[in-house]
């Protein structure tokens, strides 16, 4: 099993906080220790960080919590290797260009006969199930819209919910796919998001003494989406969603498909 | 203008010492101080670090400097923009997936009219004239082998060095593509390389006080190629690439087309 992390914003925010809870399930608080990735967009563009290293050993785990890039938009994942071996390539968030936009993806659950699933603009780099269920999901939305999106990006993602079901039924699709603005989860099992907005207050880490005020840190029109596997934080309530359900979050708000 | 280096060995090699010394000339000995990038293929995978802030100054470079990641298989970017503004979305290298292996690309020039060149398969994000050349050789690429690559890798590569006059007649085609193993290079009017190979010597960087013998850190085997627009050491002899010349290096060797 592996652990999702996104989050959603109306403001560039940065996610050392819930990084950092994440982290210390990469080999310390929880045996997810075969590699973490994570993307942050950044306008257009988009950058990934990557290990094959447990992250809670991981120089470059470290630097991402130290170092705050803000985002409106990021997806992490930690791992424990089931399909695939422990390799870069095999490491999540995966992504691909479409229509000119860096789509990301990543996945917690495993997949029987995936790969049964056929792909063809799109080609898996690793061996891992995700990867194929990202290309084979990417390849059908490119086989519907080849040249370019839908008007109404609602359109893409209700297309997104009518494919999810094929995962489900495959074994456990929780599973997050990002455009840049757009947050589109799903969840198989195992998935819960919180949104904080003013009035802020403080939230504690589950796994490791940490605590932040977020009153300090933003502005009363700061609205921020936070979704993961597990609860971070043990003070706030987390909405735990209901198998197949899916959730799109729009600059941190969910809206509806 | 931007400056290029590259790494091609036979075993998987860091590259601290050759990047420190192009990290100093984004921003500090020299003006490229727009945006830095680097890819480092592992096995399949391959990783880009990316920042926009000046490669002198930022912390991920500050990293990448001190944390050894071996690769055989190197690409980085140093940018002075002209084309697109400064952004993530217009940072080299850029990467795309073709036949399940990631592809990868820097270019230092500029090329008027490159966007008339028309790109199918794969779309730029950004704004620079590089993405869009970029993009282009990829669509041509595909178009010619739609759904795997030729059997003889050399024959691909072929087909990079007809087309490259193509971008070498826009202007200035200094640039680097890669498929994770080959390492294909074109000049247009600044671009130098050196092999490594026992017996190692101590080298000294042009750019800062810094000096490495190879001899401790290598093995008699090894073979390591460095490609840079400038010379990066000043006791070594490097060669100077004459306009319109290319070189594929395979495993640290320059190899014949």
């Amino acid at each position: 099993m592996c652990e999702l992390l996104g989050m959603s914003a109306n403001v560039p925010t940065d996610i050392c906080f819930s990084f950092s809870g994440l982290m210390v399930r990469g080999g310390q608080t929880a045996p997810h220790k075969d590699g973490f990735g994570v993307t942050f967009y950044e306008g257009k563009g988009s950058r990934t960080f990557k290990d094959a290293l447990p992250s809670c050993e991981s120089e470059i785990a470290k630097l991402i919590q130290s170092y705050p890039i803000k985002s409106v938009c990021v997806i992490s994942h930690i791992r424990q290797a089931n399909r695939g071996r422990v390799s870069l390539e095999n490491t999540h968030p995966f992504s691909r260009e479409m229509w000119g936009q860096n789509w990301t993806f990543a996945h917690n659950g495993q997949l029987k006969g995936v790969k049964k699933l056929t792909t063809d603009h799109f080609q898996p780099v690793g061996t891992t199930d995700s990867e194929h269920a990202f290309c084979w999901l990417m390849s059908q939305i490119k086989a519907k819209y080849p040249n370019k999106p839908p008007q109404d990006r609602k359109t893409l993602f209700r297309l997104v919910a009518k494919l999810a079901p094929t995962l489900h039924e495959m074994g456990v699709a929780n599973f997050f796919l990002a455009d840049g603005r757009y947050l589109f989860a799903h969840c198989s099992n195992n998935l819960h998001w919180l949104t904080r907005r003013a009035p802020f207050g403080v939230a504690s880490l589950s796994d490791v003494e940490m605590t932040v005020d977020f009153q300090q840190e933003t502005t009363p029109n700061d609205i921020v989406t936070v979704i993961a596997t597990k609860p971070l934080t043990t003070n706030e309530d987390w909405y735990k969603m209901a198998p197949q359900e899916y959730q799109l979050f729009d600059l941190g708000e969910p809206i509806k498909l």
